[in-house]
């Protein structure tokens, strides 16, 4: 670990109340502190550094003008507020972020009253910042709501949503668009061109023209037949930006790192009597730390790092992620088919598309944060006779689940969705765990849909998507290492709903969707050597499911269970159902389905998850002998009762 | 029925390529013909009829000046494609329109090369374009794609993001602006307002200017330094419109009624070597027919009606509907409590939130076609201590599925959800079915779900809602009429997750959820009157479960049938669950679970769509009756085989 930083300022700035304490004059020390012990906890623990570095002015300013916790203070995203914690009395579990029990990642409600609004996924917090502040103005409550969003998060499809709706919240809302020309990946897109050339074709608001301009765009209170005149001039000019057009007062550019800027900027829109106001704030991701500034994703998301030469630790080698065995798959199975196409909203690499992008530029599309977007143009694509692959997170399709429905499964078109992070996904949390697509796409008509226990069967169900034209098809699979095994030189085109024995028994039968076969694996181990002998299936679809395989098993086994890494109303849902459907179930099946607890898990390490939510070896084998001890005449008269 | 209309060009067009074989000077007189011939289908059928009248010029503008379908043209929503269809080889049927086995209501693939593309849902066509353009590009193939959208359409985040990533498609993609100043209800929001400034400061594109206006805007290819300073000064000129500003060339407006400027208008679009362009048309929705002029809702969507007089059939005197009930308590509830807020996505009257609006206008929301937004500014609501209900269309609710999980399940925030349109929906068809939403609101950590069997059911549980600060809570009803019970004069707050036996026997046992009671009841005559005697509950929640009735109600009959309006890994999953958790499948059940099944069902009317189905009486006795003939020894020794 890394000496701490000295920083006596900070030291005496417990809370928001401590800062506005100070003389402005003062700032830019405590700034440079905190800005030290932002890069001195997250060398401690890894996470989101160049995100914090970024707004480290832009969060002292926004706590010495606004009246934070009153004031609403609601970060889109959420990564980039490790300095927001600092400030706000968290200071002192710092260095346990993203670790179990410690500090979430993000904004979270439960840690902080400084925290009025919980974040992770992007583009949520103009709408949310809406809801406080005319909750504020029906009760007549003093309090505006600050969101500060990125440009990246901009373009996504909710925030525009909440544009279009802020001018009923008048000067209540305050927007601070967090230009740092970047979100995870380089931006795409008309906002981000548009962005970029008002940045580029106007100078900075300095402080000679801040008196007048500000004044000018902000308008004491007018007769309300002024007012109305001012309005329609304001968008008539037609030489106003995009954020005018869409009622706001447009404030900017400001450089967000020079407080003695933004510190009279934030007070004159603090002070407005009209809005909303939107704040285009310029900031530089990864600002003063050398080697983030030098990086190329300005250190988005780092492991352990030494501070003084921005070394981070090197993850142990060992098998390839599941994100890269899909993208140099496709990349390779593209070689011959020009059918393929590859998406991703704003995570190429995450999702391994930067692996295809490399191979075939044309065919590979990055839309931004965009996933409803990315899905209704993939079944463009599919209609028109292309083949292309969504490559998603399972917790992001979420935004996109009714271009699912209604775009791609009643049409049946066959677009392919590369569902990665599908289960629970360790540091990020509750808000990135995969757990409901297989619930939530196996219940659609059409749909085909895939877990491959390792990077093997990963490699065949990528192809086996490539094939599938008849309609929708999905392969879901986790984040991180496969399990080492030797990846296919040839890729096979699996039997659609066909799954496969992987481990042949007599009594105890284990139904395994995913990578839980490692542990189910391990479970028939124990249970074997306990006398209680135990096949294993790794089912390979959720739907169709491989009615004859599960018939048979269920059949031929004294004791079933299921497990998956999702929520209810996927694998277990649908093999129970199957059983009933068919009589199975009459003449009485001890059938035990595992999956995910009914509960938001918090971050730790995914082992860790796992065993909490009851998914691990120990877990199968409990649940067996339970089930075989388990007497239903006990049961049955208890339920009577 | 009324007379059928003279229309002798419109006779000899059976497609577009007829139509393309007019003279200019004739399309006037088809365009006449076209609108008296939509104007009789819907007398006849119901249906949509504003929007269709509105587009009947530019509809067939687009087939003349276009060559499609090569060209694909995609219509936003879609429920204004009756001239299209008229025009494309689906004349003979249109008078079958939203019936059982006849023409959809919307664009839809199956039924002509002329839909390229499905719609129902809105703001989806500029992604799909976008996918039609970029698979030719790649292809190297001609064709363009044409997406028409209504103004209330782009105030959908979808649309936005598509916009952001247009560019790409260069001039292979048209967007056809259709603004009408109007969706189903009048429009809200920044976007609206500034459609009206543009269109209320700028004059029509004219004959005259046409030539050098339309010239200019689009230049004849560049050198590529040209080009680059051409885009730079397009956008940089911040005189552009939005549209502009995000990459667009924009083109109008354009009176979309006068087919002597719409034609030459988009000959130049058609030819334009640069793109992308959007083509600004304003249009007036009921245009052409009187009765629809003058109507507040311009006829969106109407019963069947006389010609002559625009009166419309009456709905036989009955019951309240489901909306109205709903709207009509919480504005009650709202009197007394002023912490009840309703937000609309641009659905007053069909939610049911124009009754509470009447009352309390500031507590009321209509944000547009935003459901993205509505669900997270509710949770904004909810966090500063607000009651919001979002009331939204189980279908549309899928929109903001994401927002779901992420703002309000994960927090634990009091939102609350009034969920209409839920289980099969009639004449509007699969895309508007709300098939789903159980099971994937069940599935989610920290909801309850509810469904009333009834119209005094969703008295009870509007004010269950109203009650519980808890987390969220979803209450999910069908659209149409009530079952006509008398409605209770004081709501009652249910018990979270306790269901009621409605009826009691002794050997078959019906678990209900939802409206779907009135059958189980009906089956229990039927079964009763065959010895077999039966209990019928009203589950009341979907989750939590009521479990201690669950139990006590299967170990006391011989057979179990759950039954619900939604898909697989609803009610009968969770019930299976519950069964197979406490071990009670063990010593052997006979359960059934009736669902929806596993297809997109088209439209129809409801009865016939739920017999389709298997969810009525009938369906439920034979149910029944196959389970308790069913020989699980039989089933098992063929499963082992």
């Amino acid at each position: 670990m890394s000496d701490l930083p000295v920083t006596p300022l900070l030291d005496i700035v417990a809370n928001p109340a401590d800062l506005r304490k100070l003389k402005p004059a003062q700032l830019r020390q405590l700034a440079d502190e905190l800005r030290a012990e932002t890069i001195s906890a997250v060398g401690t623990t890894g996470g989101h550094l160049g995100s914090g570095l970024g707004v480290v002015e832009l969060t002292t300013a926004i706590h010495y003008v606004f009246n934070t916790p009153e004031d609403r203070l609601i970060f889109d995203v959420g990564h980039q507020c490790y300095p927001h914690k600092i400030l706000t009395g968290r200071r002192d579990r710092i260095r346990t972020l993203r670790t179990g029990g410690g500090l979430s990642g993000f904004t979270k409600r439960s840690e902080s009253e400084y925290d009025p609004f919980g974040a992770a996924h992007s583009s949520t917090s103009i709408s949310a910042a809406l809801g406080f502040a005319i909750a504020n103005k029906l009760n007549d409550k003093p309090g505006k709501a600050i969101a500060v969003i990125g440009d990246g998060a901009m373009s996504a499809g909710m925030a525009y949503e909440a544009m279009n709706n802020a001018e009923q919240a008048g000067n209540r809302l305050v927007v601070i668009l967090n230009d740092n020309d970047m979100s995870i990946a380089p931006p795409v897109g008309g906002l981000s061109a548009y962005l970029a050339r008002i940045v580029s074709s106007r100078p900075f608001l300095g402080l000679r023209d801040l008196a007048k301009r500000v004044a000018r765009k902000l308008p004491r209170p007018l007769h309300d037949a002024a007012r109305k005149t001012d309005e329609f001039a304001r968008g008539m000019a037609m030489g106003g930006t995009l954020f005018e057009e869409l009622g706001f007062y447009y404030v900017g550019p400001v450089d967000g790192h020079n407080l003695d800027q933004l510190i009279p900027v934030l007070e004159n829109v603090r002070d407005a009597e009209q809005g909303p106001i939107l704040v285009h704030v310029v900031t530089q991701k990864g600002k003063g730390y050398a080697p983030a500034e030098a990086a190329a994703d300005k250190y988005h998301g780092v492991q352990k790092f030494d501070v003084i030469t921005g070394t981070q630790d090197k993850a142990p080698p060992g098998p390839p992620s599941y994100q890269n065995v899909f993208g140099e798959t496709l990349a390779k199975l593209a070689d011959t088919d020009t059918r393929i196409c590859a998406i991703t909203a704003a995570m190429p690499s995450g999702t391994g598309v930067d692996k295809f992008a490399a191979r075939h530029p044309d065919r590979a599309f990055d839309v931004g944060i965009a996933e409803q977007h990315a899905v209704t143009f993939a079944a463009g694509l599919a209609a028109q006779g292309m083949r292309p692959f969504c490559a998603i997170y399972s917790t992001f399709l979420q935004r996109a689940y009714d271009q699912v429905v209604h775009d791609v499964a009643i049409q049946n078109l066959p677009v392919r969705f590369a569902i990665d992070r599908a289960g629970l996904v360790g540091a990020d949390g509750a808000t990135h765990a995969g757990s409901f697509d297989v619930t939530y796409l196996a219940t659609l008509p059409n749909f085909v849909v895939m877990a491959p226990a390792d990077e093997a069967e990963l490699v065949h169900m990528t192809y086996t998507c490539v094939c599938h034209d008849d309609g929708p098809i999905a392969v879901r699979y986790p984040r991180g290492s496969g399990t080492g095994v030797a990846l296919p030189e040839t890729p096979e085109r699996l039997e659609i709903g066909k799954g496969r024995v992987v481990r042949q028994g007599k009594k105890v039968v284990i139904l395994s969707l995913g990578t839980r076969l490692e542990e189910a694996l391990k479970a028939a181990d124990q249970l074997d050597a306990k006398g209680l002998s135990t096949t294993v299936a790794d089912l390979r679809f959720a739907k169709p499911l491989d009615e004859a395989l599960i018939r048979k098993l269920l059949t031929t086994h004294e004791v079933a269970v299921t497990i998956e890494e999702g929520a209810i109303g996927g694998l277990g849902a649908h093999v129970l159902t199957l059983a009933s459907d068919t009589g199975l179930i009459d003449a009485g099946l001890k059938l035990r389905t595992m999956r995910l607890p009914d509960i938001f898990q918090d971050q730790d390490k995914p082992e860790k998850q796992y065993a909490e939510a009851g998914l691990d070896a120990d877990a199968i084998v409990e649940t067996v002998l339970k089930a075989l001890r388990h007497n239903s005449a006990t049961v049955i008269e208890g339920a009577r009762a």
